[in-house]
């Protein structure tokens, strides 16, 4: 696998400062040709599942040899290490606190370097920038063509958190919330293709879901839907409203569907 | 025309989630040579004529053979249709929704096409999510230099919506408020050139403006004023103040000027 | 000094509307190549101050031969120049009010030229956006190839604001805050390394403060420590918290610290 040139970057950093620019001109000084794709610096402060979510939702769109970059890092400058991972015929770099955990679980065919490197790093570590300092410039220079075996020794135990993987017996479904999107669509982990062609019932309060809708506009305006969603899981939604407000369901909460003969 | 590999994007899916970043993951897979512009992501969740007015102000910016991609779309995953229009010596890829209201009004030398043509989508087009499986990848293989009759069948009647035109005559001059910008600034229907060699008196509220300044900060502090904006239209502000939130109006408010004879 | 083709851009312009993509349009017609780096949309509507301080934070991240443009323009309309600076083989292009204070402190070094000649800027330059008709196109021209002399003459009396330098004597360190960042965390005026291998105490409100720590998540949740910043400056931040809020401490309030003989 050879990397292609592309970068993408994941963190919690907003864009009120000069965060996200130091990081893009460590880069840029490296890999003057790199392409810098910004996927979002509004990850939840410190909320690395979040950011394990959303970077499992868009990493497959990539070509091979893509880097992917992920910064959410609450204890930075404590002795959490740094890993670099190959996965998917893409390259991922990112803390060593659980933030590839879907990435990892996603495959069994996957190598994880521990990055010790310094050569790659820039020449002087601050204890609380790693992602301009090291994540950047590592990235930069994985993207340049170095070969992945370059940041340090193999690595055999990155931190993964537990993903609640869904569960299906023939009278239910048992799922989880996932995230809850801008929009307020809850995202579960039940796939959905697991309710095509048969009968369900999903209660959430007092609505029961009975079918998926085709569509985030289907239903009354303020009627509770279930639907398919991007990413291939089952969505709870609310046409043209927030459900995550409306029903008070947060990430974590477990869902049960019912399974039907009618 | 040849596209020149810029593709824009503009759509209302904000930036805490991956979902701009599934979309340049799309147009990078298939055109990884691609110059990718976000110009907001932050439009109003679907309103489609706040996302045609914005559209409105930067296209003609770009170069010849830009690709503009505009996504505001509160029924994806209806019947609704999908066009791609050549106008103004660029390529505009939205739902026919009205999103390029302005793009047609501006000339009547435009080709609308039908988008069908499903070689040119993801392989796998979910319900709700067309701005990744279905607009990215249609731009980046017209950014790559498909032809746009590629796309599908020619298209006559693009959904419009009724641009309110500004009136003038002997006495009085007629507009609306077509926008309010971040900065509160009100962005009226009328060419400012309109009110350029000519005595004018325009009521808002209790305030009367009868010149148009230089600049933002013109007048006093908290004084109304009118300008020449950016955008060739008569705006109002208010000097370090909010226009949109001191004056209470809103789109679609009719603004009226009166001619005078001083 | 050859400029490299990259143009970052830092401004209050926001990105709910099409001003930044305006910028862009007008660049990429100017030179299609370029590589654009917005750093933050987001300053404080008019802040200049913090406007340069961010660009202070970020400029020396990039290779030599970057084109810096930093647009927070309170009286864009008025009789205020606009300059072009070498200085530490970069370029930088700003309203002449004050924004570009840190780097000319930061070199003896610099030369500037008053921004006059309209061929390099867009054919009709409008009252209100000179971030697009005249930065935008004199930044892209800059980063295709042209001298700096060529936008105007030079220019010997740039605007600055006075900067606090920080003071030390034997039993004492004054400095101020500069800047508060999106995480709450009191960036001061002082080095970091003024305060290594020495006694200090740094008292705020009741809290006293007698070492760097490591990390930001050192400490007690909800405790205010004192840390060297990735800008090699002392910052006070709290564990898990937001330490300007706790702290009630303002941009330009003075920090003391005393030095003593443990």
């Amino acid at each position: 696998m050879k990397t292609n040139g592309i970068i993408t970057l994941l963190t919690d950093f907003g864009d009120l400062d000069g965060y996200v620019g130091s990081m893009t001109g460590a880069i840029l000084s490296i890999n003057p040709n790199a392409t810098i794709v910004n996927i979002s610096h509004h990850i939840e402060r410190h909320n690395i599942e979040a950011a394990a979510f959303v970077l499992s939702t868009y990493f497959h769109y990539y070509p091979e040899g893509t880097v992917h970059v992920a910064v959410v890092d609450p204890v930075v400058g404590s002795d959490r290490k740094a890993i670099a991972v190959k996965a998917n015929k893409q390259l991922f770099i990112a803390p060593d606190n659980g933030l590839l955990s879907y990435i990892l679980c996603n495959t069994n065919k996957w190598q994880a370097f521990e990055i010790t490197n310094k050569e790659l790093f820039l020449p002087n570590v601050s204890q609380t920038f790693h992602g301009r300092d090291l994540f950047a410039p590592v990235a930069a220079h994985l993207a340049s063509g170095i070969e992945i075996d370059r940041v340090g020794s193999k690595y055999f135990q990155p931190q993964q958190f537990q993903l609640y993987l869904p569960k299906k017996d023939d009278s239910s479904i048992e799922g989880v919330v996932l995230y809850i999107d801008v929009f307020g669509n809850i995202i579960t982990s039940i796939p959905a293709d697991w309710l095509s062609a048969i009968s369900f019932r999903l209660q959430i309060g007092k609505s029961i879901i009975t079918t998926l809708s085709n569509s985030y506009s289907a239903g009354q305006k303020g009627e509770l839907i279930a639907l398919a969603g991007s990413s291939g899981l089952v969505e709870i939604a609310v046409n043209q409203g927030h459900a995550g407000a409306s029903t008070g369901l947060q990430k974590g909460d477990r869902i049960s569907i019912s399974l039907t003969n009618d």
